[in-house]
């Protein structure tokens, strides 16, 4: 099986994080005013909100009229005082300190592993729900990792509301990419080996890769040497493997997340993964070439779909 | 096994055919004189001598002093006039004709299939010897499929200067790559089932497919829509399945191709074989990453590297 989904570079309609020709500055794209705030709803925070991730939190909130009584937008100490409309309210970015979580239900967490590690418990401890997008407690056997489509059962005892805090780990982008097309097969079929070659965009390394590859794009055309600040190499016009640091087997750190974290999300020792995983001088959107080994035949399966 | 290997767009150091900030022509870049030109060396045709291919050929030539006692540079119509100087010596680009192949042992082509089987009897009948980078008769069955460095003995009953012709076809840029990887191992431990999927650069695609990635690269980075004339879609920034047609079975050609010159050059019909074929833009050179399944054990071949 093949999955290969295209980027959408040009029609990208959420926050438009690359802006050609301007200093690319991430954007508060959601400006009209929706029924999302609601005073019977969760208090959320968002840490990390001026990177990738944490603006694309925001606007997934926006898009699913996720509903909130009240939403804290956090960062470092460098990014407090940023001005942000959001849902046509005005917000100012504050700096987290452990105090953040006072009274927050449910907190995004995105600003590195290190951020989650040190203030991911402390909110735990004052009741907050973290969902945390870093890999800190991804592997930790007392913290559920969860795709919502593939395992929502990992976790059913936590629940809003309650006063209870928790860690709700969500798995690496490559991991949730590839479960999503391949667990449907699994369990009608079981897989039992998979190979995965990824296409990974400038997106997943932050909104500073982005604008490096935009940079040295420009730069290469001009003719100029590339600024290789954020990765060691030529990113424009050229593939790497991964940025992720390369482990004593030979695979690096991202292509065994992608083994751990399958094996962890199925619950199953047994099934063999193998991943290269690739950078790709693409701005938005990872794409992956699967291939996949059953246990059953899947004839049944694409019979009945034949047949719709 | 995975391999990929790095592009070197920046510090190519072959024919610039990627030249930014100018009108992309190709150029030939080799103009000192060697020793290639030899009295009693084989007379060479390049058939589609403006093409990327065509000059890449002339590029090999020189760089590995293949010897030649003359060297002709055909071309369609459109291109015939053109001036080049190679190796210290003008040349006039020729008009292909059935005539162009009188007194020439060694034809190499690189004017698309039709081309191929148009003028490639014809080149054999005059007693050239064709070596043919076209998909037109690779799977032809009394016709070689050759990579050098893998199955040299397929071409075996061919000489130059005995004044017998003979066709001998290369595989595809995909099939190449792979193999050569592949084939030590193959070797020492027989691959049963090989998953590849590749990451191909716009050259593969020809000169005016790297001129329109540059093209559209400078006009996305200026916010403009990009002009899309040799591919369907946008090139810049984006990935998309190889642009060979789909065929019934779900593939493209291009996937195909790896498993048909897969099974033809290893002369094993048996071998499992399949492939995603991906463009990314990128300028030359294709990278690959290989999944192999063995019948015996690597165990003493790795064994006998690591004692190294």
């Amino acid at each position: 099986m093949a999955t290969i989904t295209q980027n959408s570079f040009l029609s990208s309609n959420h926050l438009q994080l690359f802006k050609p020709n301007s200093k690319t500055k991430p954007i508060i794209a959601p400006t009209s005013v929706r029924m999302s705030l609601q005073e019977t709803a969760p208090s959320i925070a968002v840490v990390g909100v001026t990177g990738a991730v944490g603006q694309e939190f925001l606007s997934v909130l926006s898009d699913r009229d996720f509903p909130y009584r009240s939403i804290k937008m956090l960062a470092s100490k460098r990014s407090a005082g940023k001005q942000y409309t959001f849902q046509g309210h005005d917000y100012t970015v504050e700096e987290l300190t452990e105090e953040s979580f006072d009274g927050v239900d449910i907190a995004l967490f995105s600003a590195g592993g290190s951020i989650s590690k040190q203030f991911g418990p402390v909110a735990v401890n004052k009741g907050t729900i973290v969902v945390d997008n870093s890999s800190a407690f991804r592997m930790d056997e007392n913290v559920p990792l969860v795709i919502p489509e593939v395992n929502p059962d990992a976790m059913k005892g936590i629940k809003v509301g309650t006063g209870k805090g928790a860690l709700i780990a969500n798995p690496n982008c490559s991991t949730i990419i590839c479960l999503m097309a391949a667990t449907p097969l699994h369990r009608r079929a079981k897989v039992l080996r998979m190979v995965v070659s990824t296409y990974q965009a400038a997106s997943g390394a932050g909104a500073a890769a982005m604008e490096e590859l935009e940079l040295q794009t420009r730069e290469v055309l001009d003719g100029k040497p590339p600024t290789c600040q954020i990765f060691k190499q030529q990113y424009a016009f050229n593939l790497f493997s991964h940025n992720a640091p390369v482990l004593e087997n030979g695979y690096n750190e991202e292509e065994m997340k992608l083994v751990k974290e399958t094996r962890k999300i199925w619950n199953d020792m047994n099934v063999k993964v193998t991943a290269t995983c690739i950078r790709v001088p693409v701005m938005r959107a990872h794409a992956e070439s699967i291939n996949l080994q059953f246990e059953n035949s899947l004839d049944e399966v694409i019979m009945s779909y034949s047949k719709q």
